[in-house]
């Protein structure tokens, strides 16, 4: 670790600790450097990875400050899914959601899109225009199977932040993240097997699950710590699972980080029952804490893990380009990749190996995630003003995703129905689970850079989940019909 | 049917019946206009269709000819595959074939590359770079899960001279036609069917109903007239097909175009059965006569045809841009796309909208299927002079793939292993078979522009076809092993 990335983690811890209290000041930036024996740019640059990560605030001419706390809202508690393998349903919902092409007045809080207006991406548009002037016309014919080895080389590079060394020959270029989930699933699983999955869940990949016939064997979850070890251990006794499928980092939708040592605690139970584990790290570089978080990948001395990935969140979801680290499935993965779409398109893969190469990617990444922690902060605030008493908030450490839970009755399939007048949509709960649970939740993205914007989507949704939530209140008052 | 193309389909039609013969001169563009009352220009514009398909050639200062005829070599007959459903095996070799990165000094005669580098696509190029710089960055987001309708629209437009209207609200985007095949397989069929499909057949569409745990039943099929109805018929009296895949027009690998009356009969039998049929036209749009064949979709009163295809062939692979026409199918057809890859990257859609839109596509196609044919009896004649004699030669009708029929004992998979020190590829005709039929076939690529670098491959080749195929000949004439 470098000297100020070293010096950030100590204040840091220092700052968590509760050793500087919200609004103490800190210490000079003079009086680090003499303590730490380190120069003033050092201190400088821990100082900065500590402002982006929300940690401090700097004051002008007074120097860096813990931030107040505001007062947050309560958190959802463990989850608690139906504890046996089902079919996943809920197909309507999703199709509804992602039906609609994007534009026009129309605010989707639902999807998972990312913030692709940032300036920090003009360098990709550059790339993207570089890539399609090729002479060689490279960009217009047909990749090689596994990929542009210009883009392996750079995933590779950037996965040593997670803790992973894998080679480029182990990196297999998809279309998407879920592009990767969908040929994992199938390269592994034969309909009717049973999969392990947190809940709730990103509903793309359970819609894999459902279209492959598999079953989903919903675990409970909990929104700080993730999947629940115990309950899993409890599930793999009872049922013959044959995948565990999770996202460990910034999860989808609850914006945990999983502990390392769980992370470690659940390999040693997947190779105690001999199970491959799918992670999806599709969000695991937007953790707002640096360095980002290990993947489950990074400690797996036996191959079991199966990592997908992409820069569908991180960079642009338009140019779909992910990749699936299959380990010991390289060979099978290799063909469902064929089969599922042939090979990638070159132009977007070209275009991402200059933008990343190029060093564009890390700052980039390091704005996005400043930006995403803060507009956390702010959603969470306007949830807090505008939802009805009694919301349970996650509190996300990555990512651009809150999860609301509302009154147990609170029907969120028809909240989105009375959405439509006000041009807002929001993903309702039900499509995080396989069973329809979670109906009385909804998740709202929080990436748009456009602060008004969602301000006002946020304040329509709260205004018509806290008109629909009276309702609730008043029929549970009204006598029962004789 | 316009004026001109009437008179170039009479024309034609006069040709192919032998009125007009080899080397005759042809009746002046005057004469004609005054035979059949139009004006100099439709008669110039009719020549100018002939000539596009190769009818007639234009003899400076003299007028038009009917060509000379050169001695073809005998095609191959109708093929023998194995009657009954078997398992798709051969992955290994296709695996080969897509796993290398195109570029270098490697020849490539084995990929389904068309020719990118002609200058009638320099429009796509433009429209690429437009489109990565707009500034509503549309590129870099979601599209919606059935692709933009800009080019759906254009879609819609291109099939009407197919024989199809179909709005677009019927057209799904796809990720190269291999993606339309693929979820299409999987929306209709279960694990353990059985496919009817022509033979030869297209190894991508193969290897999916392998990874999908399906049947082939491979039927015979004839060079020039396409799958055998008689075979299918008794194919379907004996097992439960549950779908029929075939590619009727300018066929991979053969080059037939299955006469309209065949497609008729092909329907009202898989009515009888009431059998769905998959419709690969990837290639349709490149037969060397205009106007291009009906597709047997639009032949289809009953909404039995799925019909799948792709700007692949015609226009660049690159952009892996295809569509699904699924008809009843919509609903499950939308969940597998969404499941396989979610949507579509929208810049090459928004590309290839600007350029059909734009009327680029148009010259563009009438440009490659004119180059595709001269091409074809290019590759013909340097096949006849240096292959071994008695080798039998398809006669593409569209497309940019000749098919070679080699010595019965002939080993198309060593004869890739030798020509690897010769740096050239070529496909191994048993990719083409579920189980490993057409061993002593291979199937060449004659899109390149570059006609001396094709002709020079072609030729080495050949002489290592004739070098294995007379080892074969001293073999068969050395005394038995005691």
């Amino acid at each position: 670790m470098k000297r100020y990335a070293q010096l950030a983690a100590t204040l840091g811890e220092r700052i968590e600790q509760g050793l500087y209290r919200p609004g103490d000041r800190l210490p000079s930036v003079r009086a680090l450097s003499e303590e730490h024996g380190v120069s003033i740019s050092t201190v400088q640059q821990a100082y900065r990875v500590l402002e982006d990560s929300g940690l401090v605030e700097p004051r002008p001419k007074s120097g860096y400050f813990v931030p107040e706390r505001r007062e947050l809202p309560p958190m959802p508690a463990m989850t608690r899914p139906a504890q046996r393998p089902v079919d996943v349903s809920q197909w309507d919902q999703v199709l509804e959601q992602v039906r609609r092409a994007p534009g026009g007045d129309f605010v989707q809080l639902g999807r998972g899109t990312p913030d692709i207006a940032s300036p920090s991406l003009k360098p990709l548009q550059r790339a993207m225009v570089h890539a399609a002037r090729r002479t060689d016309l490279q960009s217009l014919g047909y990749e090689g199977i596994q990929g542009s080895l210009a883009l392996r080389e750079q995933i590779a590079r950037l996965m040593l932040d997670s803790g992973c060394q894998v080679p480029p020959s182990e990196i297999v270029i998809t279309t998407g993240c879920q592009e990767a989930l969908a040929i994992t699933l199938r390269a592994i699983c034969e309909p009717g097997d049973i999969i392990a999955i947190d809940s709730p869940s990103f509903h793309g990949a359970m819609q894999a699950l459902k279209a492959y016939g598999l079953k989903a064997l919903e675990i409970p979850t909990d929104p700080t710590n993730g999947i629940s070890l115990e309950a899993l251990e409890l599930a793999m006794e009872q049922w013959p699972v044959k995948l565990i499928l999770l996202t460990p980092n910034c999860n989808n939708p609850l914006g945990y980080i999983m502990p390392d040592a769980r992370k470690r605690a659940l390999l040693t139970l997947a190779a105690r029952y001999d199970v491959p584990i799918l992670e999806d790290d599709v969000y695991g570089e937007l953790a707002y804490a640096y360095p980002r978080p290990r993947s489950i990948k990074s400690f797996d001395t036996d191959d079991r893990v199966l990592l997908a990935s992409s820069f569908s969140k991180t960079v642009a979801p338009g140019l779909r380009t992910g990749w699936v680290v299959p380990g010991r499935y390289l060979d099978r993965i290799l063909h469902f990749k064929y089969i599922a779409s042939g090979t990638c398109a070159p132009q977007p893969q070209m275009a991402l190996a200059e933008f990343v190469g190029g060093g564009h990617y890390e700052p980039h990444i390091r704005r996005m995630r400043a930006q995403y922690q803060r507009h956390r902060d702010l959603m969470t605030e306007w949830v807090g003003q505008s939802f009805p008493s009694g919301s349970l908030v996650s509190r996300p450490r990555g990512g651009f995703m809150l999860w609301v839970e509302l009154h147990p009755q609170f029907d969120s399939v028809r909240l989105n129905q009375e959405l439509r007048r006000d041009n807002v949509q929001v993903a309702a709960g039900n499509i995080f689970s396989a069973s329809g649970k979670y109906r009385n939740c909804i998740r709202l993205n929080y990436s748009n850079r456009d602060l008004p914007v969602i301000e006002a989507a946020v304040r329509k949704v709260g205004a018509c989940a806290a008109r629909l939530t009276a309702e609730l209140h008043e029929h549970a008052e009204e006598p029962l019909p004789a």
